[in-house]
Parts: structure tokens; C-alpha cells; sequence
């Protein structure tokens, strides 16, 4: 079957042939009104579990339709198990990080309050649906999670054994962030840190760098901002240790 | 001398010990009232040729101003000679994408007119504030240029001798960019060409590819927004080609 989706929808719900999909005011609102898709017409659709489906579209009311789900048009594959640890930044910035994280294939998005932090809260909710439209057009098969900010102390004193911590470093005492990444198996569960605007403080970046599952990486000799670092560390995780080995599936 | 400049100013005129420098409206402005600089503050100054210099605000007037030029602080240093080339986006992703990839060390902006562009005139007056805004930010010791868009075809037709092409493809047929870039000498001139949003047509991607100075690359299998390529795209190269294997000069 090679029939042509008009678009791509992350929900929630199981997915399975035969499954009827119930839809909620927004997306019925998008595929309707946006869209102007009219019964019968073809979506995929993706829950982070299940692959990627064809559905069919039943009926498209006022605030609510349903789809048909019909048949499994991607396997679920396994995705590079990736963290982004950052310290919130102002709204125009955050929205764009998350989502061109998103695209670059993060997995949850883990901010974490710094002693030179300005912003000290994440709207969580505005954030999810970044994240979720982000995911939608990359094709991706999972939407990354969105953690509410927690102290970077406490974070690091409970890190989860077996997952490495990426510290970007702008000191320029850092091995170069190639040279660094060489140094990590592949496939290991990873997490990379980005400081605040202004950056750690150096008894902080201190305390950080004892931590037994930090690598320590430099970005270079230009000063870059949090998102452009984070950006920049993501993709070149990808490049070297992530899945930008692997070819993409052309639909 | 270990003097701490207030903020660092990019400058078209010549630096060198003991050179007035006069100061127009909106720097003056920046100094005076966003920063409320006094006479004796000392400033930071680079032209893209004569390396940082520090200087000393003499006079701050309601429209212009003068500082004097004092001591060199950097060497000016060759940084790695690196464009972007790609169709122009809408006003908010390309200001945003202009400042990431000044960041990211990008020597020259070219932007491209493809058979799917959508937009097809830039504001190089904007876009060459918001470079300038980047540069002074990020420690670079140079602006990049921004041309104005031409015709890809006509582009690649008269392209320079000697500088290597990176084709970011997703079509899933090109090596990883990794891959792609071991097999491209260091510190030969390079160009990054990203294609517009919905991807280049089949028969223009087959054209570029014909020519010799063309490397294939891919970026992994997730679809990325056309803005979201070129920053990957950059900090790849940068990691693996260009100077990111140097450690930062620290101020």
C-alpha cells in the first residue's frame, strides 16, 4: 500500500489494526478545519510504542471525530536514549531549543536550576505541544518527556547509574567535544549539559566535574549561547555516537 | 593588563595604538544608555582584520562619540573558511538562524534561490545587524558577509575553484556526515548548502550532484527543518573539520 498520509499525529492511545481512534477537540479541529480533511481521507499516526500506522478518517464533528486505524506503516525502532540537561532560558529561546532538539532526536528534556539561573520555571504544558508538533513533522516515532526544573545538586546526587553526563564546558580546558565523544561506548544512555547564560560557577563546574560519569567536552573557541550550545552538542552527538549512522527511511 | 572591557563593539575602522575611533548614533546610544558607559570605561573593539583591541570611551555625546584606541588584546587569528548556503526562510527562523550560525564560526552567508523556494528576497540590512549582534557576543573576531540571494543553478555554474560543496540531502541515499566529511581535506574552503523547506526537486538535486566539487551528506533519519540542518550541519563540520579541535581563548 502506498497510499500518501495528509499528515501525522502523535496520540496517546494504543494503536493496532481495526482500532477505532477517538479524537479530541484540537486535532479534530486541525484535520477539519486546517486541513479541511473530509471522511476517508488518510493520516498516520504515532504513540511512541506502537510504530507508525495508517489510519483512516471516519467522521470529523464539531469537537470530536474518529479515525479508523488500519495498517502498520513503520516498525517501532529503538531511538538513541539522549537527555538534554539545561538550565531554563527565556520563552522565545526555549520553545525553539525544544524543538530543534526534538528534531535532532532528543529523548527527555531534563532542565535543571543553576546557581547563575535567571529563569527558574519552564511551562511544561506549552512546551509538550512544541515537542510534540516538532515530532510530528520529523517523523519521529516518540515525543520526547519534559521534566519540571529541579537544583542541578540534587539532580547529579541521584543520577541514574549507567548513564553518561556530557558537561559542555566553555573554559576551553575541555577536550574537543570529537576527541571527548571518542571516549564514550556507543549506545550507552547519554545526557548533555548545558550551563546557564553566564555560565556555571567555578566551585560548581568544580563539584560537577567529580562526578564520576561526566566527560568533559569543549565547543569550540567561539562563545556560543545555551541553546546554540545544546543544539550544537546534540547534533554532533548524533553525528559521531548517536543514529545519524544509520540511513533514513524514505516513506 | 587585565582590564575587564564592558562590551565588545564590532568597528569598520582601522585599530591601532593610539587611533581615535568616532562612534556613530546607535553605538553611541548603546553605550551612553543601555550600558551607561562614562568617559574611562574601557571597551572592546574588533574589525574583522586588525585583531581585538581595548579601548577607552573618551566622550559620549548624545549622538556620537569617541574612544581611543590602546592595546591589543588578540591576535587576529585565520578562522576556517566556512559558507552557508541556503533558500531564504521566513523572517523568524532566518534571523535566528543567522545568529546560531555566526556563532557557530560561519565565514559568509549565500543565499540561494531553488525550485521549491518559497521566499525569495532576504533584508540584508537586518540580518546583517543581528551578524554583527552574534559576532560581538560570541568573541569572533570577524562578521560574516551576507549577499544577496541568486539563482542555485547560476551559482553553482560560476562556482570558485578550490572550495568543496557539502550537499545535505534527505533522501536517505548519502553517507552519514561523518563519513562524508573524513573525506574532505582540512582546512580546504567549504560551503554547507541546505535546500528549502520541502526539499529540492528530483532533477535539481540530480544537477547539483553532477558536479565535481559535490560531497553527498547525510544527517541522519529523523527530517529536520531546513534552519535546524544548517546549524547540525555547521557544528559537525566545525567538530570534525574546522577549528573546534583548538581550545578557547579565555579572556
Amino acid at each position: 500500500m502506498t497510499v500518501k498520509a495528509a499528515t501525522r499525529l502523535y496520540v496517546e492511545a494504543d494503536l493496532g489494526a481495526g482500532v477505532p481512534l477517538a479524537l479530541g477537540a484540537p486535532q479534530t479541529h486541525y484535520l477539519r478545519n486546517v486541513l479541511r480533511l473530509e471522511a476517508g481521507a488518510a493520516i498516520a499516526l504515532f504513540n511512541g510504542r506502537d510504530g507508525e500506522w495508517l489510519g483512516r478518517v471516519q467522521e470529523l464533528g464539531r469537537n470530536s471525530g474518529t479515525v479508523l486505524v488500519e495498517e502498520l506503516s513503520r516498525e517501532q525502532v529503538p531511538e538513541p536514549d539522549l537527555w538534554l540537561v539545561f538550565a531554563p532560558i527565556k520563552r522565545a529561546r526555549i520553545d525553539f531549543m525544544v524543538e530543534k532538539a526534538t528534531e535532532l532526536g532528543v529523548g527527555a528534556f531534563r532542565p535543571v536550576l543553576t546557581r547563575r539561573s535567571v529563569v527558574d520555571r519552564i511551562n511544561t504544558e506549552r512546551l509538550g505541544a512544541v515537542a510534540i508538533e516538532a515530532a510530528e513533522q520529523s517523523e519521529r516515532l516518540s515525543v520526547p518527556s519534559i521534566a519540571e526544573p529541579v537544583k542541578l545538586d540534587r539532580f547529579l546526587a541521584g543520577w541514574p547509574e549507567g548513564r553518561r553526563l556530557i558537561l559542555c564546558e566553555e573554559t576551553g580546558l575541555a577536550p574537543p567535544i570529537a576527541e571527548a565523544l571518542s571516549g564514550i561506548e556507543k549506545g550507552v544512555p547519554a545526557a548533555i549539559l548545558i550551563g546557564p547564560e553566564g555560565g556555571f560557577e567555578e566551585s560548581e563546574l568544580d563539584a560537577i566535574r567529580q562526578y564520576p560519569f561526566v566527560t568533559r567536552a569543549g565547543l569550540g573557541i567561539r562563545v556560543l549561547r545555551a541553546d546554540t550550545a545544546a543544539l550544537a552538542a546534540l547534533a554532533v552527538f548524533q553525528a559521531l555516537n548517536g543514529d545519524w549512522g544509520q540511513r533514513r527511511h524514505r516513506p
